[in-house]
């Protein structure tokens, strides 16, 4: 969190309870709710939506919610609610506020949170998001990945969801890193059932984070809206495998839209699992990344994750004298050349070619074949 | 070749049979051979290294070739010789002769043609290089983007190895195009063995190209210098599978060097025979390229070739009209809700929402169940 700020203090009850009452009766990001905050505060738009007078739909619906009672609800869950100003909100969310930021905007009335891991820990973050469709590689290609850049000690994000997400999970938890899955349905659920011993480990050991308030189905403006808190926890977004309309490139949209890296793991161009993620490549909307590291040097502030360039294995070649290396790149790859044809063409006495010729022989890497000089192997 | 200049006139004989003696007697992209002929011409080179008191190695080299007993050789062998003035040459090798390219540079003095392909119908020519050692899948993704842009009348240029050049002459050939081979021996040599059907096959229908006189062997060298032909003679190089010291991603350089666009077709992550080709993407040093309808966008100097972005099969949701959308966006995706409920989430009189609810269930979008509206099959 960093610098001491008028947060120190805590949150009053009113202001958590009247956030408790927004974040049952609206949708998330609903812009009508969101600039009625801006502009009143939370206990300024729940009590003027409270007036009698009022007759609309939010009026019904906040009048509707008793949220002493919805936070005793969620307490008996183990399920706590985060709100701006309580020293673990990660105050990266404020991004969401920005003008740029379009579509299902706004920073969220509050985050309700399963789990011992606190937001704070998020600075050091990285979304791994991805098909639920995916393939073997992409599956192994997620899990290594998660795996290096949780044993940096970045906490890995993504949507719980089956196929990518539960490999970016499970990738952060073999090695022993810290995860975080952001549900678009209230925490009481459990979405999608085949990943329920994986939901229920986070929710005991790391967490379950969810802008909807316990008991919400999960629907598809809400799994939109749930993209971009994902994506404004985090430092940046990898995407693995994603389809040409795949939901994982809606969190990348709203990464970028916030400033955040966009990283693409690439696949074979013949399946379509990874279609998305080449076009974000190739229309520059992503960079490249085959590893952690990689993934590490894009998010890594101080430079301690920066990668060595790789280069391939220093060959033996690169130790030869100047003359030498002149001398071994005429000989020939296959047919043999005789001592004099080689001196001729590096323009060398054949004496010294001769010599040469001997010494990169005794090396192994040429040899002398019926009338001549040949490369030893291939080149 | 397009304008009228003074090309028009026949290469004087003498002009010509001097080119033969440099190219037999000098390395390709010599500097003391490519800096004597900028200075003197071919023919000044060759007589200022005549001079009886000369007793350079150059000069030896020289007195050595007999030039019209060459070409005699050559045309017995059906092949030519192809000079700058000659009406196939291909003005953009003088591009090599640009300040920026570094290393074995220079025009070369002359190329040594064999088949029907002129190489004036290079104007449209893609380079497509890659690993030796290709895979399965590098070899499949090759043939693939050959074929297509042979299909769109393009050259395809490659370098005759195994591997990647392989699959790529032979895609070209199965579409029915124009393909030609840049070796780095002579042509009347054949190297690599194994490609002996395919480089004759070239040799009588298309055409192999090489800087080397008739007679040479492959070197180290002469591989780089051929490298630098096969980037010049085209508009553009695609990497398909490189490891990271590939003699691929030297063909990459000179292109780069050039101006010309270099493209990278992406692999697993998982694949070392990718690794060069995705270090490159990585660093902006090659724009993504996943089918030949991208590379002809990359190359298409009129847009004729430009690609529609792709953007995965229109959806039946698209159809809809917002309410029934909106409605539709509020519908849980596995826990039925009653309608009242949906009704209260879009803040829609419940007897609308019920009839939008109608009209989704019959386009297949929603489905009834117990005692609510779900989706229907996977969102």
């Amino acid at each position: 969190m960093g610098v001491v700020t008028a947060s120190m203090q805590p949150v009053p009850e009113p202001e958590r309870l009247a956030r408790v009452v927004l974040s049952h009766a609206c949708e998330p990001g609903d812009p009508t709710n969101a600039s009625l905050v801006r502009q009143l505060g939370a206990q300024g738009a729940v009590e003027a939506q409270r007036q009698p007078k009022r007759d609309s739909a939010l009026h019904t619906r906040i009048a509707a919610v008793d949220p002493a009672r919805e936070m005793e609800r969620a307490d008996a869950l183990g399920i706590r609610f985060v709100v701006p100003g309580d020293p673990e909100w990660p105050e990266r969310l404020s991004d969401l506020e920005a003008p740029r930021v379009q579509g299902l905007g706004g920073e969220p009335v509050g985050l309700w949170v399963r789990g011992p891991l606190t937001l704070d820990r998020l600075d050091e973050s990285v979304a791994i998001v991805g098909s639920r469709s995916s393939t073997v590689y992409g599956t192994h290609a997620t899990d290594g990945i998660a795996r290096s850049v949780a044993r940096a000690g970045f906490t890995v994000v993504s949507g719980g969801a089956i196929g990518i997400d539960a490999a970016a999970h499970a990738g952060a938890l073999a090695a022993g890193g810290r995860t975080l899955a952001v549900l678009s349905c209230g925490l009481d659920r459990v979405y999608p059932l085949e990943n329920a011993p994986l939901l229920w480990h986070l929710s005991r050991e790391h967490a379950l984070v969810s802008e909807q308030a316990p008991g919400s189905s999960p629907t598809r403006q809400r799994f939109l809206a749930r993209n971009r808190v994902i994506a404004a926890l985090t430092s940046g977004t990898v995407l693995v495998e994603a389809a040409l309309r795949s939901g994982a490139l809606n969190t990348a949209n709203w990464a970028d839209q916030m400033s955040r890296e966009v990283m693409g793991v690439p696949g074979p161009v013949t399946s379509a699992s990874s279609q998305g993620v080449h076009e974000r490549i190739r229309t520059g909307g992503a960079v490249l990344v085959s590893s952690g590291e990689h993934v590490l040097e894009m998010l890594g502030a101080s430079g301690e994750h920066l990668v060595e360039e790789p280069r391939g294995a220093e060959r033996p070649r690169d130790s030869l004298t100047r003359g030498d290396a002149r001398v071994l790149e005429a000989v020939p790859v296959s047919q043999p050349a005789p001592v004099t044809s080689i001196a001729h063409l590096v323009a060398l006495h054949p004496r010294d070619t001769d010599n040469a010729l001997h010494r990169l022989s005794k090396a192994g890497f040429v040899e002398y074949a019926e009338c001549g000089w040949r490369l030893a192997g291939p080149g």
